[in-house]
């Protein structure tokens, strides 16, 4: 009987929490929807989608050029670091090409970017693969982010960049290259500073929130040059940003394991 | 006995839950603050408020025509296109006109626009009446959005585009005219690429977020032609994007009634 | 035995809350890092570093003037306003100048700003100092910051503006200036509409979502002129804005202890 009515009161107070505060999410689906296009998802709300035959009039708008056919989407309410990474995998391990990287201002209620990246293939196939690469690299290149209730500090690094990068970032393809964002951005500041001096690199990009950011609340550096230097400058922005980070609420949780 | 028993159990439950947790909102009022200006709120924190006589300073700032001494405001933090095609039915139905169309990026933690729009009237009660169709049309043009913790879906559709839909689209009006978004953007771009295909509409506008939004995480696109057209191209952008969009957690929730 | 049934079920409840629901927060911090850069935070999850000696690279890329060696750095996730008014106490209190304001869009989830100020200087001593008193300031200045979940109205007054309130707005130095923000966004026309009508006020700046702000969802209103005048302008916008926005929600809360 005791067992009875712990049931019953159990339920009770489920029925209560769930009407006044928060109900209890549903389980996540991440169940395919059924469909050719659709290639599957990844964490930061990343959804992986390809379009075999693109319509001639989108195609137009797009700016797309007219060998490709078809296109694979990486498109993410969080994250532009970590798509872009991913992409650049992607682009390296497949026949595709990156046609368009936008970012929103976005990562819900948090203060950088999300993500949209449009690959252009000749075959379907191609792009699926694109997608297939990115969407599982993602596990990697979130592993270096940092983040806490007043905000994130992200790390990325290559030894050798390609045409993603290249396209979002102009950093030259087939060398090392590292990327560092502080956010408040006032965090993302030090970390550039501390960087820079900390290993014989060449900055080729300092963005702000309204300097060539998408209003978001970060300052980010990009970084070029010899491999071991551009790592070097990266785990010493990690240290002192994440470190910052924290005197502005808990300790900074990693979202994956990390990969610098 | 085990009522009581059970009543204190659940209260000191609640009262642990309540502090930890998220605690109840208070009611909300939605009363007359008991200012001859203000009109009424909708949903998506949307509220209308009228001017009778705008001052000389504010008019010149706003590039108010001389001949409007009076106007209407519709703002909200969630939405634009429900509250642009709601302004569309008021701008029909009232003597006023569209002054102006702000789209601010919001939907609080969401990841869409908010909206301003400003309607100019010769006289406060037409400004009035601008202001209290569009809030109570709201109720309806709400009413093909879905949404998740994910992202959204939304769809509008006109058998006659008037002047707000002119304003903030290019709509030719006088036209069926639709429009389709979804978020994160992939998702919009598959949408857009499956309402071209299934019906003979032109693509009178592809946004994305860098790309004439302002910096949300959504692809829109833009249809005129023939109203069975249009609307076809609408359903079928609809079906596509609810379903992908349910890839990336629960099944989307409408908000409303859909009207389509 | 009531006594342990009665734990085991709230136990149990809690395991069951917790996981569906919001885990309650972990303490916040706000320990010192270590680090000779940091200063301290405030409100707004804002934070305050000094950098002694910028990197030569650094400084090129944020058009530091030669001149200065140090920088003061004031950042926060939420807020402009009050970190704008808090700088220009700090510029007219110590030997510095403003570099640079950036505003991102952010607020968390809110409708408004976050910001990114530089301060620069011949010492370290007096980039700090200058960060020291503006986060002191900071609670003065979030004084008059009225929010509810639909939206907040801020109001500045300085009977005296000084480099950063030039640096951001356009106020004339060594003359009163006073702003007001409304958002929902029509809520500030409104404001600022009934505060030019109630006192001899020069508007010298009236900025919309995408018209002078960073697609934020408010309505700001710049006032210059006699002190008395400014003030009273700024206290109508108050009365009038914070009535408006309690029609959306709750009743609007005070951030701290009103100063105009």
């Amino acid at each position: 009987m005791e067992e009875k009515l712990i049931d019953a009161i159990v339920q009770q107070v489920m029925d209560k929490v769930g009407n006044g505060a928060a109900a209890a999410p549903a389980a996540k689906s991440f169940a395919n929807p059924g469909m050719t296009e659709f290639v599957g998802t990844a964490f930061g709300d990343t959804i992986g989608i390809v379009i075999a035959n693109v319509d001639k009039a989108v195609r137009e708008k797009m700016g797309l050029d007219a060998k490709y056919r078809s296109i694979g989407i990486l498109s993410a309410r969080t994250g532009a670091g970590p798509q872009i990474l991913a992409a650049d995998e992607a682009v390296k391990a497949t026949n595709t090409e990156i046609v368009s990287i936008q970012l929103p201002r976005d990562t819900k209620a948090g203060a950088g970017h999300g993500s949209l990246i449009i690959f252009g293939a000749e075959e379907v196939s191609d792009a699926r693969r694109a997608i297939e690469v990115a969407l599982k690299d993602l596990g990697r290149t979130f592993g270096d982010v940092y983040a806490n209730d007043a905000g994130h500090v992200e790390l990325q690094y290559t030894a050798r960049a390609s045409f993603a990068c290249n396209k979002a970032f102009g950093a030259p393809v087939g060398k090392a290259f590292g990327l560092c964002v502080g956010a408040p951005a006032g965090i993302g500041v030090l970390m550039v500073d501390a960087a820079v001096k900390s290993a014989d690199v060449e900055m080729i990009g300092y963005l702000g929130p309204t300097t060539g950011l998408s209003y978001t609340n970060e300052t980010v550096g990009l970084f070029s040059g010899d491999a071991g230097a551009v790592r070097q400058a990266i785990l010493t922005a990690r240290e002192v940003g994440v470190r910052l980070l924290g005197s502005l609420g808990t300790a900074p949780a990693c979202l994956g394991v990390p990969y610098i």
